[in-house]
């Protein structure tokens, strides 16, 4: 049924969680996937391609579609904008491909409450310990910037109650797995499908 | 997480929608899932072993397990009973294992209504039009007991209103692949790990 409106679905998980890796894992397996284009107010970095990496606009433009509810969600993070666009996302599902965003827990709480049928995930790695042996290892991080990570995460993890799904990344391949599930269990919903039993 | 308790699967679906195929091959799948026993009142048949085909049991024994709300469900069928009982169910269920019952409309409609948790999916062919073909190839049932069960599907896809998920079985490994995927994204909801966000 390649001609079904596509799903959207929101990822969302602490800094440390392992959620990049999973998700490009995911998208290997799936065809039908496709990640969301962000608009921002930040500078091109070196080979970032516009449309591609990003929708790269002024801050003038970014507060337009802001006012014109252009914008499915948005967020301020170090002094730039970051938002999605609907209309990508429209149009990318009315072509029949699934939506990713990778959006942080407030971006995925106003989504949740535009979007009834979107579908929110958040990946945790298997403990906070973890977290912090992952983020050690990474050897990138102050012991401060560790801590303030973990305290991040601690946060986000009491917002993130209106989540449908969790998805434990101990192993990413079984992470990956799970988003995979999740994806395909949301198209067999009878919310989906019941028309098929109406001769 | 080996000691968390199993879910409930019930699974219906017209007869010719090739349902124990993909059942068989789920099974294949998936370890952590175990089939329900069925206590009925019919005559063991050469072969049949008590507690594993069929937990065999007189009229008045049954009689009484329904009257002691021991049965999840029951139907009569060609003169014989045949139910449920809950207590296998959830020692099995308690034991860490998905539970998969193969039961009809309205015995589905009885879980439904009595195991809030229950997963319930409806498996169908791709059209009835399929099904009178898959019925015919059989070559083992005369045109008025393919026009019965045609005339019976009719009537279930009308009743079975109340599933959670819908699988089309197109190709039988598909639809197991979708029936596994179903499973897993049930043990990933929010309702069974949020528990993981509470530090």
């Amino acid at each position: 049924m390649s001609e079904k409106r596509g799903k959207l679905i929101v990822i969302s998980g602490p800094s440390g969680a392992g959620k990049s890796t999973v998700i490009q894992k995911l998208m290997e397996m799936r065809s039908d996937l496709c990640f969301s284009v962000s608009a921002t107010t930040r500078a091109p970095r070196e080979g970032e391609v516009e449309g591609t990496d990003y929708f790269f606009v002024t801050r003038d433009m970014f507060e337009r579609m802001v006012r014109h509810g252009e914008l499915l969600e948005h967020a301020e993070y170090v002094g730039n904008y970051y938002g999605t666009p609907s209309r990508y996302v429209e149009q990318r599902r009315a072509a029949g491909k699934h939506v990713l965003l990778d959006i942080e827990v407030q971006g995925a709480s106003q989504v949740r409450s535009r979007i009834r049928d979107a579908i929110t995930i958040f990946v945790i790695p298997p403990s906070l310990e973890t977290l912090r042996q992952r983020l050690r290892d990474r050897g990138t991080d102050s012991d401060t910037v560790i801590q303030n990570r973990l305290k991040r995460a601690r946060a986000e993890y009491k917002e993130a109650t209106f989540y449908d799904y969790i998805v434990i990344n101990d192993d990413p391949d079984e992470a990956a797995h799970e988003l995979d599930s999740i994806i395909t269990a949301a198209c067999c919903r009878f919310e989906e499908r019941g028309e098929l039993l109406k001769l």
